[in-house]
């Protein structure tokens, strides 16, 4: 049953396709709300039993308040699924590495594009997941709300969750108390990552009460200039004001990466269409190519087509890309564990395929 | 009137043309015979007025002794060039470190193809080269020894040259004591070498009085997979003796070398096609490349030539860009001394319009 359910989910999920604001440096836009059942312990200190029972009232929950079509979620039991499933969901972005540690009385419930998802037991009871492609956290927060509207209405109250007068929403952990919100933007840096221009950018966020930090992959390794935007403390302050907020430093963000696209370009034609002309070389060559190498290079090919030097790979598929060639993902499509260097033939495969279909712009070789 | 003389000198060296015997695996065959005058100081030890008149001597000799074509010496006596001119004739395999160290009485005598060629107050005052393609030693020996007797002969019996009965030919360093006779193979292995079996070919040629070692490149750098077989002594030895023993050395590695190259195919086809078409990437793609990446990555395209996998660069052309890629040829080229960087872009250049005529073949794609 449970190969069966993992079918359901999309290849493409929402949040790859086109169609989101300031596409060429936001990938995507995620809120995340934290919530907890009041009267059960966090799922750190919960019992097998209570953990049954908290993912059994959230579900029921979900059933009844899910927004518009509630048969179109997807109710994924972790333990109903083997390591390399539980952890191909991790490399959808779909669950996360707390949440599949142990599967016991964990759950996630999804639509099949990943556009709108809950965890149930991972840090917190419940945790409501908006994945959108590029900047739209306005969008994303409103389909939280709204399950978080129905849900409370459906427990009968605020009441039903873990809500203190003074600090708001409580979670597991202190620093997501308050409004239980952490809104995030994944932004593609390469320009200011090559430009040495990323700790600028980086305290730049700071001190605005914002995180930007490097997102890592496989292991420590971290993945090709891909950077996660967030919100610091979500204690105090009212939920529309930090998506907006996040909304309006990443933007900023964007355009001082396109600022540095421009001087990479005028400064440095040559490092960089090396850079470029390597990676594509590479991904169109190899015919064995580990994660780390893979999603550097898809980075630096990503550059390449936003600065015009290529045809042939549209954003969706560099979004599709960045999750197919995961370790656990190429493990699933393959329905079962594959060894390291089993993994890196198929990844180059899967990338000879795809980037054999690009087409390079004779600007390139300029 | 230095500059004059080096545009002299063939782009395309005799020895990088085709027709030599075992072509697959045999690059080139040098002889080298050490001869030095009776009645003077090996140039280590000689004063610059000893140095002019040993060079002076040794030009006379050869403008008369020197076979059918005298004309087509040029000789370049090493103090009329630049730093950059005299290394660029280390990089075309003319000279040696050791003979442009201090230029002063230094002259090489070259034919413009290369194919003879006399250093003058090296090592010993006189060293007299043939170099070829392919394997030749035979006919490499009987050009040397053709000038070898013309010079005794001009200057008048044994006597003129520094002769010992019972050690044969003196020379500056003992090794080298008795034929004078130094032959070579440049070998290109590089299936032994990913194969991790150079050791044992190096094991079993030393094992038979021979030298198999790798080459080096600019600076430290071990060039790509080219291996050079020599003799260790020449004493007590006939001389062509010792151009066919290392002969039938040079073919029982080829030999070897053959057999490597079928199993690196058959036991690790996805390895071997991935090296490969990893440097097609590269050199096709890259737009700055350093003389050690150029160099092993040329090694494995033309791994890639000789398996039959790509069409449209010839041995010929893997010969010359070995030499045209190399700093201080690059230099001469564009006549002046370039930085690291430059050298790289330009490298890059020269690389990527030779190899954008590769036709890889379907069976690479397999």
């Amino acid at each position: 049953m449970s190969p069966l359910l993992l079918s359901r989910l999309d290849r493409t999920a929402r949040w790859m396709k086109r169609g989101g604001r300031e596409g060429d440096v936001v990938l995507s836009s995620r809120v995340r709300l934290a919530r907890n059942l009041a009267r059960y312990p966090f799922p750190h200190r919960a019992s097998p039993q209570e953990l049954l029972k908290i993912r059994e009232r959230v579900l029921t929950a979900l059933e009844a308040a899910a927004p518009s079509a509630p048969e179109s979620l997807l109710v994924l039991a972790l333990e109903d699924f083997t390591g390399v499933e539980r952890r191909s969901l991790v490399d959808r972005h779909l669950s996360s590495r707390e949440h599949i540690r142990d599967e016991m009385g964990r759950a996630l419930v999804t639509t099949a594009d990943g556009v709108f998802s809950v965890l149930i037991n991972e840090e917190d009871h419940v945790r409501l997941s908006g994945v959108l492609p590029g900047l739209q956290l306005d969008t994303a927060l409103e389909m939280c709300d709204e399950v978080d509207d129905a849900l409370e209405e459906f427990f009968d109250g605020k009441s039903a969750f873990a809500f203190d007068p003074d600090f708001g929403f409580l979670t597991a952990c202190p620093t997501n108390a308050g409004t239980g919100l952490r809104a995030s933007a994944m932004l593609h840096l390469p320009a200011l990552s090559l430009l040495g221009e990323l700790e600028d950018a980086r305290e730049w966020a700071n001190e605005r009460g914002f995180v930007l930090r490097g997102t890592t992959g496989e292991g420590s390794e971290v993945a090709g200039h891909i950077e996660q935007l967030s919100n610091q403390s979500t204690l105090g302050q009212n939920e529309s004001d930090i998506a907006l907020e996040i909304e309006n430093a990443a933007r900023a963000i964007a355009v001082r990466e396109r600022e540095a696209r421009n001087r990479l370009v005028e400064e440095m034609p040559i490092q960089t269409r090396d850079l470029v002309g390597r990676a594509y070389g590479i991904l169109r060559y190899a015919r064995r190519i580990t994660g780390e190498e893979a999603t550097q290079t898809l980075s630096l090919l990503r550059l390449g087509h936003e600065l015009g030097w290529m045809k042939g790979l549209s954003r969706q598929r560099f979004n599709e890309l960045s999750v197919w060639l995961r370790p656990d993902y190429l493990g699933v499509l393959h329905s079962r564990e594959l060894s390291r260097d089993e993994r890196a033939v198929l990844r180059g495969d899967l990338l000879r395929s795809h980037v054999s279909k690009v087409k390079l712009e004779p600007v390139f070789e300029q």
